[in-house]
């Protein structure tokens, strides 16, 4: 196929798509929220809201979603509180493939990294 | 789509599923195996013996593989350890697209983590 | 299914084959470039001629990628140096889904390692 009319990006920068929709499921960029706050919670609960207005963009939602994966800037010490939040925000028997490292991120404010994939 | 009558969620905690299928792929939980033994090569051994498994919950195997993201602890320590053991395990002329990089996982014990992807 | 006549992989080792395709989606291998330079810059330009011409092989190009993941060495040191080569080389208004993080990749002389899903 030429061209990308079966694609669909949405908040497309230079750099980015903050969403692309394409062949029946939808590819987030990596969330981050230092804004959110100092700590694992409130930076969680941020990328959370944040997912769910993502997944809207793309015409899906939380219980759709196929596999997340998640990066700490400190696993050991921040692995419980996120998950915390996580737990509480998925939906009850509809959790997705998970997986969990850690890595430094974009900047030393930043806790918690996700990258979603979900069906459309 | 509403509901999620499209998607197979296989042994489903409050916090993932180990085995997600929807649109003819298999997403598998991230996989660890500090019950393993102490070693790379062990635990890449049990890690592999797990793959297997959730493969086979999801009606696929290791010849369907499509991309395998590795994670190790100590990836100059252990790259060789894991990669004879994987070599072994991969189906002759059929590997999966792979990634292999480092990251601190869930415990101090945990040496090795694998993301996969197959085809259903 | 049994087989796996509707999987193609090209260059493919005993390790991991550089491109897979299967249902519509072509998924690359992690590509590094420790022999494009010492630099963030030239690595990061040899890693997306690399990512170029294993797209090419899948019958795909640059305009349509899905998701790109991209793990640096030193993410602090070197996301603006990758930035620039990246935003220049993506296709204005075609950015894919991409998330960046820090990683300890197979050896100390390779800085950026990026693992790329396109459509076919």
């Amino acid at each position: 196929m030429s061209g990308t009319a079966d694609i669909t990006r949405i908040e497309t920068t230079e750099r980015l798509s903050r969403v692309v929709k394409h062949g029946g499921l939808v590819y987030l960029s990596g969330i981050t929220a230092a804004e959110g706050g100092a700590d694992i919670g409130s930076q969680t609960r941020k990328v959370l809201e944040k997912m769910d207005a993502f997944l809207a963009m793309g015409g899906t939602d939380k219980s759709r979603l196929l596999r997340v994966e998640i990066w700490l800037r400190d696993v050991e010490r921040d692995v419980a509180g996120m998950n915390e939040v996580w737990n509480a925000w998925t939906p009850k028997g509809g959790a997705p493939a998970r997986a969990c490292g850690e890595s430094r991120l974009a900047g030393p404010a930043v806790l918690v990294e996700m990258i979603a994939t979900a069906a459309a």
